[in-house]
């Protein structure tokens, strides 16, 4: 398998913690959103991911994008060990979590919308930094509560099992970090990340330890 | 089951079809995301979803949130008829071009981000509606060219079987001709949107045929 990948995307984050708890060797074919113009915008990336966006996994003759659809995609072909719990309401839960990151804290941070501010807008640093913030930590918020209450939460998201919630939750923290983003209101959501970052899985697939970090 | 929807939302409308295709009865909770400055937004509706936004499904106990972890769930409880192929590079391809609407296109026109962009960051009227059209075109344009190449591709997305891909397709093909956009360059959206309304399922969960539209 061949997964493109750029090594602060969250999304190829969430797919290389994937790959590596279900054990898959992989070659890491680095794409460089800010050189270039973005490599992630040439046409024959683009042949590959129409979005323009990392990560894509190429697995033989397929390729696969969307970085949830890629980690159901390995649980369904590699289905051990599970990255989802078993019984529905709890894979529902676990699911949620994650698109709770997915769907809506990361892409209204993403970097094509954070060029849309600055370039089209033409925000000041400090409102396109304030908008950053603003959806980490709303977003945060709404899931430090739910985490906090629910009886399934252990070390991780769901007991002490990484799954595709802790996936998402991991890349999203490193980015609030990164932003240099308070994270005392969301000690469960801290911790989580701090138990999962313990794993080599999550250790090794980490920005710092990629070929193409700086 | 008890789903708290609002006519329009998009991601309310995705989970109406599945219940509708699944042939599930339901209660319907109207929750009017601009009444009351946001019913959504409420103490008490937040006691259920966190992040203050719709859908919300309750089946007996249970408290589901996030569109897609909900549909999910209802295949994997209600399996007939199936809303994902069997194949597993299949799947991957029918939850890509899901999450491709989910994820790269809705989040960034949602109503809470129009809403920072109209009161924290004071955009003109004309600048919020070219923002929501901007993100549409260009997911679009992305979508179609995918689309128009898929050998899977038929009346619907996966031949002429409904898939959650329809049903992320629909509701935001809803929003886009709401708004005027022109079809014209995403013929492949177009006709899988035309072709998928024709059934009972999508037309029943359309915004018009809800209790609480206007």
């Amino acid at each position: 398998m061949k997964l493109y990948s750029y090594f602060r995307s969250s999304a190829a984050y969430r797919v290389r913690i994937a790959l590596n708890l279900k054990g898959l060797d992989y070659e890491y074919a680095p794409v460089h959103l800010l050189r270039d113009g973005g490599q992630q915008l040439k046409p024959e990336y683009r042949e590959l991911n129409a979005d323009g966006i990392v990560p894509t996994l190429v697995d033989g003759d397929d390729v696969l994008t969307q970085s949830l659809a890629i980690i159901e995609y390995l649980e369904e072909t590699h289905p051990e060990p599970a990255l989802l719990p078993r019984d529905p309401i709890d894979r529902a839960f676990v699911r949620s979590v994650a698109l709770q990151v997915a769907c809506e804290i990361h892409p209204v941070d993403n970097l094509r919308v954070l060029k849309y501010l600055k370039h089209e807008l033409k925000v000041a640093d400090d409102v396109k930094d304030a908008w950053y913030r603003h959806w980490i930590d709303s977003g945060f918020a709404a899931l430090e509560k739910r985490l906090a209450r629910d009886k399934r939460v252990g070390s991780l998201t769901f007991g002490d099992t990484p799954t595709i919630a802790d996936l998402c939750i991991v890349p999203q923290v490193f980015n609030a970090q990164r932003f240099n983003i308070d994270l005392t209101p969301y000690p469960t959501i801290a911790r989580i990340a701090e138990a999962a970052n313990q794993l080599d899985a999550f250790a090794k697939a980490a920005p710092a330890q990629q070929p193409d970090a700086e």
